[in-house]
């Protein structure tokens, strides 16, 4: 379900902390929103050579499941336009180069940052996720296991872990689709619980772009299809980042 | 915002996973519910006496505004009907003695479990929170410090990292206040972004207990309330919990 009519953007402006004080939110070029830029979006997010770990790889505790599904996808970015994402430690990896509208300051980068899904570094215990992304159908799938980490009734997945995972599936899907940078909603709808070390499969869309918000979908299931684990709405705003000046 | 009418009951019942299978929901009695009930969930989940580690205690990470207003909260557990709930590092310490519904069989507790929102024992560098509960009035306070480990943009908390904390919050008011085990729905929207190490106020109310479900509403704020981080609805069903049978 997409709530339509959504006013956030305005009344964003009206608080203090998101873009330092009340102002014109920045409008977007459509064609650059959506157009050769999602190319360079694309090349930007996924350098061809890095030093940085790409923690979207797998590893030993990745179920069978989750691995040939991985490799699935791998064969469908030789032949059908998928791309795998890379993930980093921090998504100021991710934005080398870039920088936050006025207003949101970036702290001192001498703490050990760490993007929230990639927060547990032991593998197994915590995320363990890859994204493939579909830029001309604009949309996503993550492949997710829960370790025993994120465990919220004994035995299975914390409700939050998932809305975290749906929510940073949207976040990079919006960012590369449109740059959409930051979540203006999410209604979430629970089905069943995803038992811890299996793998939810969430399939994302982004529906529709309408004044400088993406609005997007999300589906997680199992594997066959057969279990629904949750549905998901989320709204993005557009926000372009500009190139940071050479000190 | 709370929605109405909401089916999630009967469809959960369709499924197979969450409660093993089509199956009627248990009925439960309102005076077990909300009366003395609620005394006896409570000091089942307070126990006087553990050798758990109680990870909602004052560290050294904790600023200043955090410290304050645990002081401020801690008093009024001596005079105003608060009670400062402990945090041990799984649900099932939480829920020693008792088993889940039938078709949620439990994993082997070999592996080293941990409720999501503890699953950075590092102080200060991932979840920092307490919770006080007003049992007579259903409502929950929680002051959480988001650390450099749960980073979105740079900087600030992940919006999945809020999300998971506000449905904890919800989680630990529901079953006190209701027997309420499972989210249903999650609906958030965001306001402003919480700077990494400052504090966000989360206020939880139960609003309505109707047909089963408990329908709650968080608003997380800066300790002024001049800034609104975000507001959200959530609904929570209620099933009770089992004694488990000596072995």
């Amino acid at each position: 379900m997409i709530r339509r009519g959504f006013q956030v953007a305005v009344r964003l402006g009206q608080h203090r902390a998101l873009f330092g004080g009340p102002q014109v939110l920045p409008r977007l070029n459509p064609t650059s929103a959506f157009g050769s830029s999602t190319d360079s979006l694309v090349s930007r997010f996924c350098p061809e050579k890095t030093d940085l770990k790409d923690y979207a790889l797998p590893n030993a505790s990745w179920c069978p499941d989750m691995l040939n599904l991985y490799q699935e996808f791998l064969e469908k970015t030789k032949t059908d336009g998928w791309i795998k994402l890379p993930s980093f430690k921090s998504n100021r990896d991710h934005i080398q180069g870039l920088k936050l509208p006025s207003g949101l300051a970036v702290a001192s980068d001498k703490s050990d940052w760490r993007i929230f899904t990639r927060c547990i570094p032991v593998e197994g215990q915590g995320y363990e996720y890859v994204i493939f992304f579909h830029p001309s159908e604009k949309k996503s799938i993550c492949l997710f296991q829960p370790g025993p980490y994120l465990e919220g009734a004994p035995g299975f997945a914390h409700g939050g872990s998932l809305a975290a995972m749906m929510d940073e599936t949207f976040s990079k899907t919006a960012y590369l689709a449109g740059e959409g940078l930051f979540t203006v909603s999410l209604n979430i709808r629970f089905k069943n619980l995803i038992p811890v070390g299996s793998l939810a499969v969430l399939n994302v869309h982004v529906e529709k772009i309408e004044d400088q918000k993406l609005y997007m979908s999300c589906i997680a299931q199992s594997r066959d299809q057969q279990t629904v684990y949750a549905k998901c709405s989320g709204i993005f705003l557009q926000l372009q980042l500009e190139e940071e000046s050479p000190q």
